[in-house]
């Protein structure tokens, strides 16, 4: 299929690399260039512009949050009013649930068709398409893009026919993460300070009903209790939260755990946490016990 | 091995029941009489007193809470009055730290021995020896106890010579638990508000990285939305999250994830939940939130 | 002076009329039209457009929220194309920090000036003219419109050159508020669960230290226990205590008092309480800890 | 009236003078020697045991926490063994419900009498007979000991009956007290880092809704951002704390600050702040959100 692709951040180089491999034929974009040279190694087309990149039957967006996804699709030139009639946005960023509907309506009075096919996973997934995709749009359009999501993920799982479904649950799944970051970093916490090994009792942990790889993953990273390379940097980890919270406002949910993390990512980040990965909650909490090895949250 | 067993409640039936099938020369005792008919019948002997069921080389302790414990222990007649020499006390309760410190220290005076060994399961799981036992105290105890420990659990994991660890990661896992019910709760109550299906939302998160059984039990009673028999009453678990932040008072740890939790219990056993399992918690989400299908919390 | 007024809502009118009786030459302006009947009765001219509004010395804005502020500012024939050179925007709307800085941006590229002064009372005192003024800007554009200042309030406390300082400390007032209905909500349930009367506790707290209006005035809403008309609704404090924790964010200041009245006020309107006045989160506590004497927040 | 008094702390020993100055024999008792030299001085007599302060008509109890009432009343030669028939055991320590429910219960069966009258001021102003007693027992008993709470007070309230409301009163009104610090402390940071002087803030506020004691007192503790001296020692305001949502527990009142201000005092423990005043919670927000002027939290 002709497809474009905006946004080569870690997240969207390796999906499109992978729908490359696939067989598609893929124009890239992103507003920084100088990002698109191993794509156009791998077979790319390099646009210089957004509409270059939506002459295809589709187009992925995969950027940094709401406001880099309202400037591409709203802009003069941008995908609203360069995509043809009858084709598809492919929206994978982690945008609010607002905008998504608004990008839906948008796109259906301009002739052109919608699905949200957001991902979970870590840029290693996304370069080994083992990412999980959850969409959401007309039936017609997802099954569409279909063959593209295959490409990307190791499964889809659909959510209806509204797209924005598929931003919440991205949401609701993120805030599901870092809720077992926090609940982890407390009680490593409280095990540690109680002179009882962290590694034995994740091993413990993971070895029974908790086992499954939520947990083992940031269990090791919070056993390390050294800052790790961004796998999911604490600011869009942050902003994530932020959108949690913005959909339980809109739809009136309280969410108190989602109130902790809120006010536990603007600790992190008042004390230097910008480029920490999100799991670095945990050390917030390591220095709100007063934990022995821990100097300062940001350094190793 | 010849031993005693006091406290046949759920949990304590089915651990009796397990030891007596292992092999054991079992001796049992409940404060209120009438419990022991079907372990007598599977070959137990059942005491009248406390001294009766502290006449073997271990006894067993599986009570409700540190005042059970301490009235069973420090009773004119009671554990420490009677056990002898070198006998084993196994406290399988989930009790706080520094009542587990204080019979460790007391019995060490009498020239007992004692061994922590809290247990993670349901009542089914007691009743066919699944449970997991995590277990602490001094290493000959552990040794001569471990036979009994196998016989109730389908493994044992040592967290060193002080008793009260055993203790510390039992609370820190229960926390643990609690977590995951609320972060269920929450997530729950947002995608049902957004009109998205509880359980497609579930089968997604559990076909992923979050694989694991907490979440798999978990996550059915909260889709189910209906009261559920409890396998652990609320007031129980309301106890754990109490015993967890009193730890953390002692460690000087912080957890306020914790302390959302407790407020969570106080306003379901306000709104009638003394009887409900503890992933009603999800249920006061449902009414934080005004969920239109949930009329009361305790009402199916 | 001559000047123009902006939003006619509860306060924005009983300002108006104030500067009308101060001897100011007043042009009137709402969305909606209609509400200007009594202040033309008074002697405002009543305006069509917004530039019609803009026409003297002084514009003020008094608007429900970021959106609406925005809209009259940056609308077409808007506040920004329409204010002569040198005139002066007062911006009396509680908006957000991020707004007022850009208003504030824009104006002076556009060779205008803009003073920030939010007032605190309710409803009452801005008819009696008793708000407390809270004011920032750059110090000629504060000395020129002093006397508007006055003519509404009864004292203006200066913030800086800033004008956001003034929305900030607007916002912070109005999370302390927030935070003492909570606190009296939470003590009032207690004392009351222990059959103690609210109305003797009350009174004992405020004839000591907690002598102050605050606690008198939402002590007898909550006392009174009764939907109260709402002084100030409750999805605008709602609005207050977002745009508390926003400013939060960008300046990095986790505020845990702050989520739980977010989680609050979530709850409130989850449960009917859109038309209610703030103090009504009183009654969510009522709920939350079972009341006996409470059948629904929303009914009397 | 023939009076004795336990407890010579900082509160208890001005509270005894006051009795001394106004003509009452006092007998005085401290578990630790050596500090009733000054009240000896003042014309007390000194006790070398419980039972030598319990031969008058009352007799004052001012003690750190429910553990040392206990051990003074159910001690062998305690105040319930040494108490004349009829003579009253008047409770001024900040206990908890549940203690004080239980010494009303064990005086009236030995056929002694009892009165809660805890006290709200500090040390200075017991020394002044400033404090505001707060009183609650049998109308007989609290008649009696009147002129002994007009010596130590300003005034007295009453609240019923049952001793254990008095208790309950202090603890909410503590609770009060904390939230005051605690709202205080993340406003002052919010507007501190937006570059607003927290002095012309405070003073804002105190002119104002939030012109009370309270606000200045505590206000002005965390303007001044040092240690002060503890006038009421963190260890003990954190005490209140658990009280007030131990009686939560009891009572079943969720109570979401309350919680958010336990979790602040373990961290303020945590880190160093046993010796500081309970104002300092305000120093452990100003390290959370990284306040450029603030090293450590215990370090002035």
């Amino acid at each position: 299929m002709k497809i474009g692709f905006i946004g080569l951040g870690h997240m969207g180089s390796g999906m499109a690399a992978r729908l490359i491999t696939a067989g598609h034929e893929v124009t890239v974009y992103n507003r920084t260039p100088g990002k698109a040279g191993a794509l156009a190694a791998q077979g790319a087309k390099v646009a210089q512009t957004i509409a270059e990149a939506c002459q295809g039957a589709a187009v992925f967006t995969m950027l940094a949050n709401d406001e880099a996804v309202e400037s591409v699709v709203f802009a003069e030139r941008g995908i609203l009013a360069s995509l043809p009639n009858g084709a598809i946005h492919i929206s994978s960023s982690t945008i609010s649930v607002l905008l998504s509907d608004r990008l839906e309506k948008a796109h259906r009075e301009a002739g052109q068709r919608y699905v949200a096919a957001t991902v979970l996973g870590r840029p290693e997934a996304a370069a080994a398409g083992k990412l999980f995709v959850v969409a959401a749009g007309a039936p017609d359009a997802v099954a569409d893009v279909t063959p593209l999501l295959e490409a990307v993920g190791q499964g889809t799982t659909l959510f209806g026919d509204r797209g924005s479904a598929a931003n919440l649950v991205k949401l609701a799944a993120n805030f599901m993460t870092a809720s077992v970051i926090e609940s982890l970093g407390e009680a490593m916490a409280l095990v540690s300070k109680g002179n009882i090994d962290k590694r034995r009792f994740l091993e413990f942990l993971t070895s029974g009903n908790f086992n499954a790889p939520v947990f083992r993953i940031f269990g090791e990273l919070i056993v390390a209790d050294a800052p790790a390379p961004a796998g999911f940097a604490a600011p869009l980890a942050f902003k994530d939260i932020r959108l949690a919270l913005q959909a339980g406002e809109s739809l009136r949910v309280p969410m108190p755990f989602a109130s902790v993390l809120h006010d536990r990512f603007v600790e992190l980040l008042a004390n230097g946490g910008d480029k920490l990965d999100w799991s670095a909650i945990g050390r917030v909490q390591s220095r709100d016990s007063a934990q022995p090895e821990l100097a300062e949250i940001s350094a190793s």
